[in-house]
């Protein structure tokens, strides 16, 4: 693990860093403090590690809870190189959309197959943070993430016991993402769109049937999946704590 | 309104009162402060407006948000008179449920009964409440309750626009519901047990999918709808403050 540059913006520290040439970034709080549970956070498809939405969320993370957070760009994604049959697989989804065409099938093969690949990479980069002195590596770690961030999440959790929560949603579910669902045993607050055109709640409730885990939670929200209100996020923030920090979480407000 | 006895535990002064012998609570901070919102909570069938539950949730919205929470006996219910016809009623019900037979019709049909005679009371009791000096008259005015008091708090939202976000949950759906549900404006947070033998998940799917408000979320959690969880009646009542004290909200833990 290679730490390349660090900035400090209200309290929060934001290092980035790579692992096998996977480039990530760590936000932690900048002032000295014991060491801290760790959430990886996963970007949705076509954005990446930095994306706006994503550092506020994580920013949040740190300075409502103390945690540390960390994202990396997921194949074919951000700073890093698209293959060519992942290109083709983009132009794929690009004439289905310009046809008119459900996306949904498409989107789902092709998150699928990013995910197998981000899996390895998550697995490697979370063994590099937990060797760092200031990331308490004892404890269970949250992961929180949409879209194509939920495909990897399931799968990353039912590969890796160190997942201990999961705020996920909004996936484009399969039937092989239900199999993996299964397999998932940490507990999961889910995010369904109630008025999604590509992401029909059929398959969404579905999904959350399937999870594994005894301890899950879905929560609807009317509109599309672009538009998760904010409160969400704030509940996303809140399940990650009661599970993996709940020493912290009952005193806390966000 | 007349009040009758008063009692204060934990800076939560608990009054009891009648409006046109309907007996009622009011719970409120003992500490002298400025008027603040109300909250009417109702009580499940076969409960009443002391059963514990109902208590603690009260109390909490009190010394959390520092809302004012009064509860009614529904028609039948706690300290009132349970009528012929509703006697003959809780007997189909309970030969039912001897019978193994399923209940959700018959239920459906007598909470509409009761909620039909309950929803004059409640206005009636909310015209007293507001005329309290204490009581922010002019304020939107929340409601909470699941199963019976559901059927109760849809059927007083669509006909009183005092009333400005509900938290609601496990109803035992219908036909006749869903279209009172269709006339609620007022934010609604609905709670959707995901395993109960009596109130099957797509007639609460249905149910939340009718609900007119534009601002409506569904929470859905594992189990039958006598265990919601703790944090499920966290999330409700912050839902309730986000909209009816989003002055205060932000800054209160629970």
């Amino acid at each position: 693990m290679q730490f390349n540059s660090q900035t400090t913006i209200e309290n929060v520290v934001e290092k980035s860093f790579t692992v096998d040439d996977v480039p990530g970034v760590l936000w932690a709080p900048a002032a000295p403090c014991e060491p801290t549970p760790l959430v990886l956070m996963g970007h949705p498809g076509g954005l990446h590690k930095r994306a706006p939405g994503l550092v506020a969320r994580a920013t949040r993370l740190v300075s409502s809870f103390g945690f540390r957070v960390a994202a990396i760009d997921a194949p074919g994604h951000g700073e890093r190189q698209r293959s060519a049959s992942d290109s083709a697989w983009v132009d794929r989804m690009q004439r289905a959309r310009r046809a008119g065409e459900h996306l949904g099938a498409i989107v789902s093969e092709f998150n699928a197959s990013i995910a197998e690949r981000a899996v390895p990479e998550w697995r490697a980069t979370l063994d590099a943070l937990e060797a760092l002195d200031e990331v308490d590596s004892g404890r269970p770690v949250g992961y929180s993430g949409m879209t194509l961030a939920t495909e990897i999440g399931f799968r990353l959790a039912a590969a890796d016991e160190r997942i201990g929560a999961l705020g996920l949603g909004a996936a484009f579910a399969s039937d092989a993402l239900e199999d993996v669902a299964r397999r998932v045993a940490a507990p999961v607050l889910y995010l369904l769109p109630w008025d999604d055109q590509e992401i029909d709640r059929d398959s969404g409730l579905a999904l959350f049937d399937a999870i594994g885990a005894p301890d899950k939670v879905l929560h609807v929200f009317p509109g599309p999946h672009e538009r998760v209100p904010s409160f969400e996020a704030d509940d996303a923030a809140r399940f990650l704590a009661r599970h993996l920090m709940p020493e912290v979480e009952s005193g806390q407000s966000m």
